[in-house]
């Protein structure tokens, strides 16, 4: 990930608050928001034992929308959080989200991940913050930087890895030991 | 890829679509192009065994053209689709087409390779793409904007991934297994 | 790491100076650091046979404190070393300090590395730099550049490779074969 | 690699030509550089079985000095081959060429290198590119863009890819099959 973050023009703290601003604020917010996918795609291909055409344009898909996130980020912070930047950043945000479930419908599908429903089970975090991403949009009509609750609200839910993952490759180890 | 996009300068839509305009659509498209060389690529080297100086230098050529992307697409994008851009972006996607037909060429010839032929078969999509580019070059002067048609048509073409490659593997396991 | 020099205006030695002037320096400066941590990660992983997520977070937060070198190093340098960008500069190196610290710590949790505390030891090192780098922010009150000097005293006491690691992998060796 | 080319400002090929003139020629020049190291660095892993802390220090100070290739092209290009610049990248060749001779003594003094004196022989060409490149330093004072035809011949005398280091390989094949 490219985010960029612009030196101050002074050498003063007033300088660094006017220059990045809710600049280092949005670029941890997207920075947790990349580690978050970065995490959970090292572990989700931790299980994965086969991967075809489909699978591989999935994985694009999803890092269309993440390679995005710098260009969303940088727009919503020029013009402090205002209305529209911060309604196409939550665009970007669920683009991912939704990009990230086709991928993984893209492996449930390979006959080699038949057995492995429990390690994605229900998906609910998944849902979830899609309806959370829509309600900020949502809320940015009310006040544009209230938006922005909701989709800090997502990555802390996210902050938890997934346990399913660990706790199925524990198993595994377990039945192929004993 | 570094594809750049620059925020726009204002809040609204209207900002957006000024200041990206076609460029959010450029940017899709050489996604797509590097996305498609990035898919066969990985597929490609899946059935490769063997690898020499030549295929190394064949694929840092392909590399090259690749890398010259953002630089044509900016370039196209900036100038609003006019003439010499746009045929510039066509010439390096038909630099990249040929880079890719030296990089198959450098690796049929290595004696692991032998046994591949149906693998890459008549490459009709290597070649049909070309002479597409062709066409969308010579579009350009009738009108600039209509050689972007075919552009887009070889998109299309490749993103159904090359089957050839996951049957060849397929029949290969059954081959080894029973 | 990309960590930006821009090219002189001018073609003399002169403009060299102006334009980058102590950048060249405070470029290699953090480039050492990124390689100190680069090798150090390198041969931390050698010896790590089991990850989960609260590594990878402490991973990943290590990779947030190492990408804001690019954003400090440019401010202290365009601002010719002034105390607060000085600062800042000694707080990003004492916050990759800490996060290598706990990604230690993660990683010394996990059962599969009980066997490992000699590896680690008592990391006086790490402890150390911690105290330089707090000792560099206090003499920038005295003068502002002075800071620097623990900066470039941590950077050659990680120079030295952490010979902990190879001499374990080499008593490992031993143990297995003889 | 990231070298950067910045998108003509009008639509024509005078404007290409104007604004990256001699641009996409260094630009070519630094990416075969970087290529040849890229693709020598390759074949030298490939035969390398141990690393240790002084490889990896090795390896970064060619790194480093790789990193700074599109600094210095950049300034040599935008002050079209004046002097001054032209000699920086010199040295900045020299740097890279003298880095690499570093990385192999640093491998050869392994124990597990012992065998391989006839992969490395006599590194005639890396002797031969830095006398070159000294050579192009000093053509730079009878005419500063003299210099740049030695860069470009030793870049012609290493695209012949090293046949040293596959011929041990192959040798060594024979060796544990027959």
């Amino acid at each position: 990930m490219v985010l960029e973050l612009h030196a101050p023009k002074g050498p003063t703290l007033h300088d660094l608050w006017n220059s990045t601003g809710s600049g280092l604020l949005t670029y941890l917010l997207s920075f947790v928001y990349v580690g978050i996918y970065w995490n959970n795609h090292h572990h989700l291909f931790q299980v994965v034992s086969q991967v075809d055409g489909l699978v591989l344009w999935a994985n694009l898909h999803l890092l269309f929308w993440l390679s995005l996130y710098p260009f969303t980020t940088s727009w919503m912070d020029d013009q402090h959080l205002a209305r529209v930047p911060t309604i196409a950043y939550g665009v970007n945000l669920i683009g991912a989200a939704i990009a990230y479930s086709i991928l993984i419908l893209a492996i449930r599908r390979l006959p080699s991940s038949s057995h492995m429903d429990e390690v994605f089970g229900s998906d609910w975090k998944g849902k979830t913050s899609i309806v959370l991403y829509a309600l900020g949009i949502g809320l940015t009509f009310v006040e544009p930087w209230l938006g922005v609750v909701p989709y800090v609200a997502v990555a802390l839910i996210w902050l938890v890895p997934d346990r399913r993952v660990e706790r199925w490759l524990e198993r595994r180890d377990e039945v192929s030991t004993g």
